[in-house]
């Protein structure tokens, strides 16, 4: 058999532009793709390790996931996950026995339904009355948490279809209000934007360092009221060091030493976050000139933007390359992200890109229409 | 705060000789450490995906996953985890239900029982009556399997304390007598020897790339038989190309990528696997010269060593170092992987370590006995 296309794997397009909102927030930093070599080989973290991956000293996990990470979230404890879906499935495994019921915000992530079928458990969605065009009105939950008396709810902060972000402290007050454990999906906020958990007044928060803390996964983490830690990192009764929902240690390598790379620059980037809000407000009212449509709240307040592109679908209509010609236009001028064939509507994201970048971007945008606009009569 | 201590990682005695289990078959390939760079970034597996990660082309996880991997372990179908732990826990949970009961063999590692813990299952142990000295006989697990009549027989191929080989063939025809689903844990074996996974009888088996297969954890596999997959890999019932037990998609970057890019250089390894034993053999025979003590199978089928080493015991209880100078003197010479503080009794690994190396280690301990002999009278 010939090998060569796994010895030799190339990563194609890695140095284009990418507005595939997954990646984003997920390219490497500078340090962290020097730690990725140096932390590369299996178990590369255990060379000190005494048996609980968080309490390691050398490489600095024990400052990181104990210090560091409590303060940049304000929450009590920090564990370091497998990612946001991992950290979910802990949380929903140790707070429910199967048949118990929870409640999912309904633009929640597939994952956290998956999580909860593997759990066993039932979901009710909380509908959201003006879906897609806002987000979702956490009113919405308390009848909901009356009728059904819920063992855990979940909010999806921001959601990652439409980047609309919910009012996460309004849910807080409403969770307290019926006693009910509050967890948050940051998936797409921490790393990119400030999460203060105990302000917005949620239990839990799960992040995703692959997603949105420039990490390479399958890394994530789980933050949570001191309340629950007991309950949800509940150690094992023969291995009394071993968290039993983490199957004792999580991150065993580059993924834990790349996150923690990748901090500094992570927090520094989250302190500016009213200025990639502004570059994703500007690009947006950009693109609108186009005739792009934004679905979703307004002013958007997340780098995550769904569009309504009606004048590329119509050019997708009579052009022979059909639905794909967008994504072959945009790669012509150095730009992916966008899933091939769609030319409806897509959603993409402007995080880390230059605002030169961007002006490519809208640029290419215009001439790929102006190229086809004998299309559209 | 000063983050240099993030930015700047280092791991140190990254050079050295490692005799450490946990890592010697864990370190990179040459190829692997190139595409970590090229994959590092989050989800960059993601470029080109469909939805399921086991069908992605570019790179070829598909290939990977649907053809060689099966056809290397001789099983039917293959999945993608985040590591041997994690595999086992998607093979219990997915065939019991809280409160079934399962048999565990009494060398079985940590990890298993943990998760069995979390999967809420009861846990009956096949003891060894022979332990630590020999394998366990695996005739042992008949009586139980009458008695309990288990939802799943695990075994453990090899254990991680002694590395003693049990004859998982001879279960494999007790399994199939009493038709239990036998599953093997393979995660320090995959990798290193060959594994036949139908030869053997079992119906699964879980490996670990970050233990066995130089890859950058944690990433690891399931095999199976294709009797199972309906129910371990089961779809979700609303997102029917997600398999609920991996919450989807397992590994989302550099980790599948490094399994792919050793892969070749793992294959030859194993169909070497008699000179890698030869070379254990040689190294247990030169220290026990000095007066080490095998602990385990002889002659030994593996390359995972445990050693009593009285000799070092003496010393260490009139040294001014105490139970330190082991590993003090070790480093000394370039040499790592025994625990800090163990000189009773120690495990090691020569595995992929040059007979020119292991001939520095036998001469390092040799001359540490040697300068302490005074300490001896």
């Amino acid at each position: 058999m010939d090998y060569s296309k796994f010895t030799d794997l190339k990563r194609e397009n890695k140095d284009l532009i990418n507005l595939n909102p997954l990646q984003t927030a997920g390219k490497l930093t500078k340090e962290a793709q020097k730690v990725l070599i140096e932390f590369g080989d299996g178990y590369s973290v255990c060379d000190f390790c005494d048996g609980v991956l968080d309490d390691i000293e050398k490489p600095p996990v024990k400052t990181f996931t104990r210090e560091i990470l409590p303060k940049f979230l304000n929450c009590d404890v920090v564990r370091i996950t497998n990612g946001a879906r991992e950290g979910m499935f802990i949380i929903m495994h140790s707070l429910t026995n199967p048949k118990d019921t929870i409640l999912v915000d309904e633009n929640a992530h597939y994952s956290c339904l998956v999580a909860a079928e593997r759990c066993r458990i039932n979901v009710v969605k909380v509908p959201n009355s003006k879906c897609p065009i806002d987000a979702i009105d956490v009113a919405n939950y308390e009848p909901l948490i009356k009728k059904h008396k819920p063992k855990l709810i979940l909010l999806t902060y921001p959601e990652g279809n439409y980047g609309n972000l919910p009012d996460a402290k309004k849910l807080g007050a409403i969770a307290k209000k019926y006693n009910v454990p509050y967890a948050l999906n940051c998936a797409y906020s921490i790393g990119r934007m400030p999460v203060n958990m105990k302000e917005l007044g949620a239990d839990f928060v799960v992040a995703s360092g692959h997603k949105s803390m420039s990490a390479s996964g399958p890394v994530g983490l789980i933050g949570m009221n001191k309340k629950y830690e007991n309950t949800v990192l509940a150690k094992s009764k023969d291995y009394p060091n071993k968290v039993i929902e983490c199957l004792g240690c999580t991150s065993r390598g580059a993924t834990i030493a790349t996150l923690m790379a990748s901090f500094p620059e992570v927090e520094k980037r989250v302190k500016n976050w009213d200025q990639e809000l502004k570059k994703a407000q500007w690009f947006c009212s950009e693109v609108e000139k186009l005739g792009f449509v934004l679905i979703g709240q307004k002013p958007h307040k997340h780098d995550l933007m769904f569009f309504r592109t009606d004048v590329l679908y119509e050019i997708s209509k009579k052009h022979k390359k059909r639905g794909y010609f967008l994504y072959k236009e945009l790669k012509k001028r150095g730009i992916i992200g966008i899933k091939p064939g769609h030319t409806k509507s897509f959603k993409l994201s402007t995080f880390g890109i230059s605002r030169k970048d961007l002006v490519r971007v809208v640029k290419a945008f215009s001439e790929i229409i102006e190229e086809n606009r004998k299309l559209l009569a």
